[in-house]
């Protein structure tokens, strides 16, 4: 008798429930798995001993996660130290666990690398399923949960931009995730579906940011068109490196800034005059269910099944990679990626998805984007004058 | 031959095309309009004679207004000046335009009764259709709007409040718009719609906020669970009466406060030594297609439909108000509200709907709120021990 497990890491995102869902299901379509176990708080959660068994679920119960954000199992951020892995090892073995599928993201794909190796002799598959938002995980086209991340932004952005317009003279600045990597923000300029819609501006952490060239690019829209709406990463950093926004205040070796968004609507209140405003869906844009990209549930869903499907065979030490299909039309299969490579790097925007004075993306950016988010949004009701893009 | 005219006023929601469409479709029934306008960029559209003939429009393309956030017409906040109504006046009489829908808040309600008074023995027929997402529109149970912006709310706080039970340790303070009346961050208590699920405090503007009580509050919840989820309106106030947030800086005569939940979030850092986040949804709340309330859509196009009905029957100087029917089941009837009683007080939460504590609301409330937000919320996966509400 031999058990599956599976382990979340990290912060969730809105389709990580969707790749549970298809690991579990794919085990109980295996039939070798006598119990499929998640563990309650991840890592943690392991080393407490903590797991909830899937087989007691009926599949209509099962199916609920395909529509449930956050981690259903719980996650873990804590920090394993030397000694974990020996200990998750021996816990493994004294619930006859087999078969073990981590799901997080770089941090967890190295604890799954290392995990592998502890295990390694004592017959454990241990494999990797990624999971990210900020798109940040190297070796692979990209991973579940930034489709969706993605798609709530474009599709947000693209609402508040109806909403801006609606009225004259008006700044709205609003924030995206992704403190190193521009990937979300980035996607933001996919809610332009017809013309005159989508945002002005796009700032992405991998360009250092300038106060000066902003308010240029702000007022000179303002000028024109009598408004401005503008995205921005929470992790934009001056030429020199530091944070764009000022620290708030300092609790032992934590410093906490405050945010990007509402400190670019102050500048711009200041330095123009004009009056401005900051949106920060923040969360909300990992957890939205109502925006989730059907392609990128359907990955995550696949991404789940490929890894049980792969410890089962006895494959360890790898994660389910996404490689995406030459050719006309979308498509990805999935390719082992050997962890042992090391995982903890952080993947940006490449230079040739950002335009030259830094404030949008490149045409071949949305190319490469757009598949992930799915379906078309609903169109919107245009007078023929906003083709143009001007203001009513 | 006489035509129709549509004018928005103030903020739109996301649902006041609904409205629009409502009302075009019924004049198009009618058949007495031989035009039916709308006015671009609301009363300064009117004052610039900037008219956009629905009648161009086939009925598939006009459908899309009922998924089109902002205004589609646009809007203004410009006051009028006194000699403005009678320049309208005038301007109606230049263009035939003998029925008038205002659409908008408080302010446009006044402008509309003015308008119809200047109307007066003139032939023409003046009527408004409420739109709030703050529900502070008096004499009518509700307005158009607020159903949508209390069901976003609610569904976002609910989608949140997962994430942010995924992981241990971990306080989270979502703003909700209104700065003068409660009435959205009340909704989102119907974010729990299973046990275990929805929000722990929420602290409305009809309340003085105490930050020791606030601090008290979440505090006990993070002892008993290790995290608590907070919804607080963005015009908190303290003892005094002033607000909460203090000011950033002042430009001219207006002074900027910061975000009340950024602020909150901060203290709990600061003062409990927690880690604590917040997230500013904003516009996006009023500009959600995706977590529009069917409900409110269709309440929001009916009254269109009604004020231009009342508009070709001849009233005048009256609003489209919502009655809620009694005995069992949820539904409402129109009723004309003379708009001579004055339209600029703004109706805030009943005492009884707040609980003692000012950090909750009664379940007097969410009876009344509940059947506004329309169709249930899809079911969570939750692991059984959730039903106690305890942290993963």
């Amino acid at each position: 008798m031999a058990n599956l497990l599976i382990v979340h890491g990290g912060g969730p995102t809105a389709v990580i429930n969707g790749s549970l869902y298809g690991a579990v299901m794919a085990a109980k379509a295996d039939g070798t798995p006598a119990h499929i176990y998640g563990a309650i708080g991840g890592t943690e959660g392991v080393l407490n001993e903590r797991f909830f068994d899937f087989k007691t679920c009926r599949s209509g119960r099962l199916e609920t996660l395909l529509q449930t954000p956050g981690s259903a199992i719980g996650s873990s951020r804590t920090p394993l130290q030397n000694g974990d892995y020996e200990k998750m090892a021996e816990i493994f073995r004294k619930h006859d666990i087999r078969w073990v599928l981590l799901n997080g993201g770089n941090g967890t794909m190295d604890t799954c690398a290392k995990l592998a190796k502890a295990c390694e002799g004592a017959g454990v598959s241990v494999v990797g399923i990624p999971k990210t938002i900020d798109n940040d995980i190297p070796f692979t086209d990209h991973a579940p949960g930034f489709g969706s991340a993605a798609r709530y932004l474009a599709a947000t952005v693209r609402e508040i931009t109806e909403d801006v317009r609606s009225l004259p003279i008006h700044v709205c600045v609003v924030e995206a995730m992704g403190r190193d990597a521009g990937w979300i923000t980035a996607a933001a300029a996919l809610a332009g579906q017809a013309p005159g819609e989508g945002p002005d501006l796009l700032y992405v952490p991998e360009r250092p940011f300038s106060k000066e060239r902003f308010l240029s690019d702000v007022e000179r829209l303002y000028r024109e068109k009598g408004e401005a709406v503008v995205v921005a990463s929470e992790g934009l950093k001056d030429e020199t490196g530091a944070p764009v926004v000022p620290p708030v205040f300092q609790v032992g070796r934590a410093t906490y800034f405050g945010d990007v968004s509402a400190y670019l609507a102050e500048l711009v209140i200041r330095e123009l005059g004009v009056k401005a405003r900051s949106e920060k869906p923040g969360l909300a844009g990992r957890a939205s269910v109502a925006w989730q990209s059907d392609v990128d549930l359907r990955e995550a869903v696949a991404a789940g099944a490929k890894a049980a499907e792969w410890a089962l065979e006895g494959r360890t030490g790898v994660m389910v990679g996404l490689e995406r299909e030459s050719g006309k039309g979308y498509g990805v299969t999935f390719v082992p990626v050997d962890l042992s490579a090391g995982m903890l790097s952080a993947r940006c925007l490449p230079d040739c998805y950002v335009n030259a004075r830094g404030n949008g993306v490149t045409e071949s950016f949305c190319a490469w984007c757009r598949p992930l988010l799915g379906e078309a949004f609903p169109d919107f009701f245009h007078l023929p004058h906003r083709a143009g893009g001007a203001n009513l």
